[in-house]
């Protein structure tokens, strides 16, 4: 798997370099745009889109423009979300909306975002024809996700199925569609690409999930997180939200009560009735429900069973992960 | 002419309308979108779009994705705006940003800008393949002018070319492009639609200094706005800049203070500055050889003569503009 990762990861920088060999005019609109993709991040979901192209031997130079285009939107979001959540940091170094400023956070964002439909346009048409209307259905999904994590903050009842959808808008549905947008550059059929799209959604899902699992259950000294920061925060996580789908209305409101106040015990009440209602191996059934389906979409895929280790190997890195 | 709008209007509010028929989830996401539709507006873009199609006997139903596409842009770029010029109101309504918040602000911003790949996405394959690189350069000059334009808020020194280039970007590019992109959808190649894009640029740049004009020598009683009020905002317009073209370096220290000054007579200090200068009639010398140089460029195109007075009646109706 690490040689792949590092095949790809090639790939996608030298086309990343390519876009902007200099910085053009005005300067102080594309330099944050650099300042953003040098931070560089793990380059997930373009890898994962080179692998599904290279799962068909496909042409790995056309794929690369997409997985430019799914990574440069996925910094888009990035750019756009954290002045939302009015974040100081990101990667370790300050947010664009912090260092260069509301309005050219906004601008700095919008030209990313043409961008990667300019980098879609370099396609050639066949494939520009195929990707473009699965790329736009992935984006409005992303804004719908994340206008619908900004509402559930102030709802107080949100339902499994409500959470479910939101996750998989604002987090799966980038990954799934780069797999499945590189198995259309690969010459998969849109039903053999769907499938990489479900495997996608799943494994995000499942990810999701046990990410929310790790922020209440997990080890602060190996997660490197504070102890039930989502809890402290308020947040109806997964976790949360499978309590209070345990609890009578009385019992919800003392929860929600205690959940949105400030008490200095706080973590610990709210864990200790989680505890008592088994939420620890609960939410860790959902996140596994979500995963076995993954590994049973990913079986469904027709083709070469080695070719799929790839994809094995990172649904478990993503379950397996400790921070 | 009034004719024509009628019937392109009708086909525009068509298309607009069949987009949401009804108000998707997340409502707080979409609802913002559709109050900035309905405040209307001329809908000049789209209109000049189908016109263009219109004058090669084009297939005006295709080309309204299009111009569709370039009305959700157009108000995208103002939804955007607006929070970056912290704006109170827009066409005499509340802005989004000051109604439902940054965020929202932002991603419905977001949301409507991806709606426009969609609609683009709708056309026949080949027309999209003509159509979207055309578009995405459009939209990226568009992104730069907005930048250049704050950026010379924060400098002393622009020159002509340098406003020339920011008002092309930021106002000229969009209906340019529209007539563009009208003229492929309608069949045009690419060379004649080069001239369509010409005249749009030529007349859009006479139309801005013609603002510019009117701003500053404009009777307050035809124009409705306030007197200088350019020049009371310390604005760099373009008699601004052709006066200071005119002055030697202390005479452009002391012209400069006045106008970043809060002198209670600082409108009519400048205005007798530029007087002496005869900078009313260079001004409007400059719009008018933009606005030769568009007919010049609308004589250039093929075809029929009588088809151009739409375009030609349009040019005037700017020109002719006491507000």
């Amino acid at each position: 798997m690490h040689r792949m990762i590092e095949k790809y990861s090639g790939i996608i920088r030298n086309e990343l370099d390519s876009i902007w060999p200099e910085l053009p005019e005005p300067k102080s609109l594309y330099e944050p745009i650099l300042y953003t993709l040098e931070a560089g991040g793990k380059r997930m979901r373009p890898v994962l889109l080179l692998a599904a192209c290279d799962y068909y031997n496909g042409n790995l130079q056309q794929a690369a423009k997409a997985a430019c285009g799914v990574e440069l939107f996925h910094n888009f979001t990035l750019l756009h979300d954290d002045i939302m959540d009015n974040a100081e940091l990101r990667r370790g170094r300050q947010t664009v909306y912090k260092r260069n400023g509301l309005n050219t956070a906004i601008l700095s964002g919008d030209l990313m975002m043409v961008k990667v439909y300019q980098l879609l346009a370099q396609m050639s048409p066949e494939l520009m024809v195929a990707v473009l209307p699965k790329f736009n259905d992935m984006a409005i999904k992303v804004c719908e996700g994340q206008q619908m994590d900004a509402e559930f903050e102030t709802r107080n009842e949100v339902s499994i199925d409500e959470y479910l959808q939101m996750i998989t808008y604002k987090t799966a549905v980038l990954p799934a569609a780069a797999m499945q947008i590189g198995a259309v550059c690969g010459g998969a059929s849109d039903t053999e690409a769907q499938k990489f799209y479900d495997f996608g959604i799943e494994v995000g899902i499942a990810f999701q999930i046990k990410d929310d699992w790790l922020d209440v259950f997990g080890n602060p000294e190996e997660t490197g997180k504070v102890k039930g920061g989502d809890i402290l925060a308020g947040k109806k996580s997964m976790p949360v939200l499978l309590t209070l789908s345990c609890l009578d209305a009385e019992a919800k409101d003392s929860f929600l009560q205690t959940l949105h106040g400030n008490a200095p015990d706080k973590v610990e009440r709210i864990l200790a009735i989680m505890h008592e209602l088994k939420i620890d191996e609960i939410t860790m059934q959902w996140a596994d429900k979500y995963f076995k389906k993954s590994l049973a979409s990913l079986e469904s895929i027709a083709g070469d069973d080695a070719g799929k280790n790839f994809f094995r190997a990172f649904a478990d890195s993503l379950m397996e992960r400790k921070n």
